[in-house]
């Protein structure tokens, strides 16, 4: 007997989808040493461990020819300057790519590769993204009020390396400036990068 | 130099991808021996080749990591009784999956396996499909007016097998009833299956 088909929905505007088998909430203190400003956040978490983001998943065997898919859900705020995102990560096997179809919000995703190259695409409701295999990816919310809510799939092998960001920082990172969102380079990410 | 990151956009009503690579139209013709009613498909072909469904595909190297990926449109109508569709495959590597996302319009995914086995799954919009590994899977359009439009990806390996489905059939078929869509037994399947 084989595995049986399944659909689920994803019903406006909340975009919870009707079947999860893992929900994962990230708190401000999962995110730390990732924000530039490192008082702010020291400031917010004295305060408050905020949910900066969440992760509805469906599961699949972690197998070539499976896919897992999810809604990923980040809420908006700043840190600072810096607009609330996701830890971000590259897949554990590096050439495995990722699609992002955004629902909801408005936001970017920040992409490296480990050789360096970056990019930034903005993400609003309708559009697909490819993420191609070997970049790192992050997502960044910068609605002011919304929810920026994306429905993802990869394929099943590619495992998750959120140790290498979190050594190292994206080389970008998204600030709430004065005619809006600006992507600027991140002095620590160079830092680590010529040290 | 890796391969960059892309973003392209589905934008409603249409839902026609601002990138497409490639463009499928499948006509009447290219469905010959599929639809149940032979008699009612040969005059609808005497008078028009008309066309049933079409698909816009996202082109990706076709190794495994990649995603291929693309909108699918069957448009509304019947032969005879039965709805229009498309022609419904395996994927030569038979233990891939594949995911959809209705975006508008409704329909079936009629699914089976080698084995035997069959599913049929109702997509309406908002709906995610996910097609488990080994199943052949056709999409059938029973809106009255609209467009069953979804957004689908899977493993860029995964490549396709039409010919299995063309000599048997699929064991369901979707027929309009008195009381809206029924799903039949096909008892064109059923004699290859038992000859």
């Amino acid at each position: 007997m084989r595995d049986l088909p399944f659909t689920f929905t994803l019903p406006l505007p909340e975009v919870i989808p009707s079947r999860k088998d893992n929900h994962i909430q990230r708190r401000l203190s999962a995110l730390s040493g990732q924000f530039l400003d490192q008082e702010a956040f020291a400031k917010m978490l004295a305060r408050d461990d905020e949910l900066i983001y969440e992760v509805y998943e469906i599961k699949r065997p972690e197998v070539e020819g499976e896919l897992i898919m999810g809604v990923s859900i980040v809420h908006p705020g700043k840190v600072g300057r810096e607009f609330y995102m996701t830890k971000g990560h590259f897949h554990s096997v590096l050439e495995t790519s990722e699609i992002y179809y955004c629902l909801r919000g408005e936001g970017y995703m920040v992409m490296e590769t480990p050789e360096g190259e970056t990019c930034v695409e903005a993400l609003t409701p309708g559009k697909v993204l490819y993420v191609a295999p070997g970049w790192a990816h992050r997502s960044v919310c910068t609605s002011r009020q919304e929810d920026l809510v994306t429905f993802f799939a990869y394929p099943a092998n590619a495992g998750h390396d959120y140790g290498t960001i979190e050594r190292t920082g994206f080389r970008k990172l998204v600030l709430d400036g004065p005619g809006g969102p600006e992507i600027v380079d991140n002095p620590r990410a160079t830092d680590a990068a010529t040290s």
